[in-house]
């Protein structure tokens, strides 16, 4: 199979040349996974020209792969009947998703002029918690009651395929439209056309109800090996589906958020990878600025201590200031790289331009905090030096530590080590010995000349 | 659904007062995983009795969802015949990862009593490294030839379902057997009896080569969404399949694997959660006593500038120590307790347990790691009140900084806070404060008393 970053110039000229034919014949060959990819990696000015020209089928499931700038963006160029075209082919999960995230305005429009059925499933989705599993269930599955046939189920399927993308179950309900039972494809298959569904089905099935946190909700089709979990309500009504793919992205984004929050990142996964600079930045100095003010009252004590051991520096009051900040930011940059680089966010494709973004963000925070810093040094110890020696210590050695954070374990990479152990232990340690000596250097060689 | 905690008193009483049919009664409810997890936390005397009374195939499905230990647990206890008979009802990927773990001896003896057929499959699964694709795919699959209708298909299906346990897909080969497409069994049902695979199967597969890392594996599966990836030799021979749960163990171990390895933890889930106290302090120490290290080289580097600053003192050369010691064993608690809250690897059923296996092993931690502190601080300053000070501080502060990393995010998690909030960057800071406190007191106390 061919990387898919090989097709990424070929592509590129392709468009600027306008030759509709050929990129088709290209991205035929490709699934939509692949061509989000390409199209989050094109020049701007081409995303909404390859787009375009995908069929609508096509076009939906690529919209839902793209990350939320490459898709608003999208959004942005089309048309009102595009979009309805687009919803319209979508899965009701998929396209709830979707409309959730447009303006209200936008979303009424759309879902007034979609198929009325489709209409209503959708809006009952988007009244579920997102992080629920009504939040993340779609509504079309094919259920049969249990009294029918093989034969009678195979009709069934057979009549409303069209409308189910994707299925490997049929779950069965009582005269009450009640869940009772769960069948794979197979056992369809390997029945006689007479036989009953209520004697081949799985009774005991596992369900979850529609208000169920979505980590449950993972958590329950890991412990069962499920591929499809259904959803019910409080009286065990049928409401939709959850697929093991859905499940997957799931476990992805709660790993991902706690692996933030672990490094003092309190965001998503979307918002840490494709939000601004400044976006970035807000999700990262937070936490920042807690460690700051955590580690002032740190130096705080070992300057009370002072006045019983009459041998500290106002200087040394900053130590644990200077290390703890140059600590987590690079713990802060190296996470989100490691995990970047797990999870395919950072890639061949866009790995230059992540660098560049975290290296901006690891100057601007750097900035920020050495001002924040360097104020309170001046007002509590009134000394300019100090004041000085603060500020180019904590810039330099906190731009430095986002740099060694987001360098190493690409570094690890490309030799072949897991980047994750570059992360933590090994880029904390460093950077506290670095900071240390540019923080004493510094403010030695200051003392030395303006005193 | 009932929990599966509220089962465990019930089934305790009923092995003490041997009433095996009504031992199964209770078991015929609960899935595999269910029974697994009981398994684990009943008392050790009764977990033999337990699995003894299940049949074969419930057995061998249970045993492979253990832990490693209760596992090495069960199989000490059992016959030949009755390891036999369990492998022989593993599908291959199962046997092989059990077969894997015996000795070499209990293994070949194995190997040469089970049915042929499936110990020639096992012997060449054992040949892949356990992280590839051959290492995490099984045998048994369905395929077909490409020119065969779909009536022969599944007259095909009908006669190897018995030895197939849980398909969704066929894949379809050439005729030198080489991979050239695959299709739904929904595909299968919606078509009629005369039509060719070839016309309906998709023919652009996506598969895995047997030496692909698996890591690669899980995010191929879930960036196409597979249900089951094919897995080919260098000339797309069909050698096996990887089904979307194996992946999913895949992807929740890498995950855990990563965080742990962010947090200074260098080993796999299995030994972090379920390995002896020494087992565990092992895969911590190595980071703390190159961090230890690390930060006596910052505390040199305090000592070093003393000489051209003239007024710090020895006692300081520790803080950076200190801070980063109670840091990082705070991390490393916390990261263990998150991910195991996440994973449900720490669960209502062991949480007493782990929270008092992780305060052991925070003290004996603490004890080892304020020797060497101590001894080189003594060394080094030749100081008594210095070397006492610095050991208790570090044996007060890292045994402290295990205790508030396991107990702040339990606390979180029962407070429905997120407990990942409560990893890293809190935790650190709140050490860094008290070990601080904390060093600075005993110094100053020793120092009135004893100087």
């Amino acid at each position: 199979m061919k990387k898919i970053y090989e097709y990424k110039d070929a592509l590129e000229k392709l468009i600027d040349k306008g030759q509709e034919i050929k990129i088709l014949t290209l991205i035929s060959k490709l699934y939509p996974d692949d061509i989000a990819e390409l199209l989050e990696n094109i020049e701007e000015e081409k995303k909404s020209k390859l787009f375009r020209i995908l069929d609508v089928e096509t076009a939906s499931d690529v919209i839902m792969e793209l990350n939320d700038l490459s898709r608003e963006l999208l959004v942005e160029d089309m048309s009102s009947e595009e979009l309805y075209e687009i919803v319209e082919d979508m899965p009701s999960d998929d396209a709830a998703d979707f409309i959730g995230e447009l303006s209200e305005k936008q979303a009424k429009e759309i879902l007034s002029h979609i198929d009325r059925e489709k209409s209503e499933d959708v809006q009952k989705l988007l009244e579920y918690p997102e992080d629920s599993a009504g939040g993340i269930m779609q509504t079309e599955l094919i259920s049969v009651e249990q009294h029918s046939t093989v034969a009678e189920a195979i009709d069934l399927i057979r009549s409303i395929s069209d409308d189910v993308e994707d299925f490997h179950n049929v779950f069965a309900t009582d005269e009450d439209k009640k869940l009772v039972g769960v069948l794979p494809l197979r056992k369809l298959i390997l029945s006689k056309a007479e036989t009953k569904i209520s004697s081949i089905m799985e009774k005991s099935v596992i369900y979850a109800t529609a208000d169920m946190d979505q980590e449950e909700v993972a958590n329950t089709v890991k412990k069962y090996n499920l591929i499809a979990l259904p959803v019910v309500d409080g009286d065990m009504h049928l409401l939709g589906r959850i697929m093991v793919d859905d499940v997957i992205d799931v476990i992805q984004e709660e790993d991902s958020e706690d692996i933030f929050r672990m490094a003092g990142i309190s965001e998503e996964e979307d918002v840490v990878y494709s939000g601004s600079t400044y976006k970035v930045c807000m999700t990262r100095l937070p936490w920042l600025v807690f460690i700051l003010f955590g580690t002032l009252l740190s130096g705080y004590f070992l300057w009370v201590y002072e006045s019983t051991l009459k041998e500290l520096l106002a200087l040394v009051t900053f130590v644990p200031v200077i290390c703890a900040m140059s600590g987590n930011v690079g713990v802060q940059s190296s996470s989100i790289v490691v995990r970047g680089l797990a999870t395919g966010k950072i890639d061949f494709l866009n790995l230059r331009k992540m660098v560049l973004k975290e290296l901006v963000v690891g100057i601007v925070i750097g900035l920020i905090c050495a001002f924040i810093g360097t104020f309170i040094g001046m007002v509590w110890h009134g000394n300019m030096v100090l004041g000085i020696s603060i500020f180019l210590a904590m810039f330099i050695t906190i731009t430095f530590a986002a740099f060694t954070g987001v360098l190493i374990p690409i570094f690890f990479k490309k030799m072949r080590i897991d980047p994750a152990v570059a992360s933590g232990a090994l880029v904390t340690t460093s950077n506290d010995l670095i900071a240390i000596n540019i923080y004493f250097l510094l403010a030695s060689v200051l003392m030395k000349t303006i005193v």
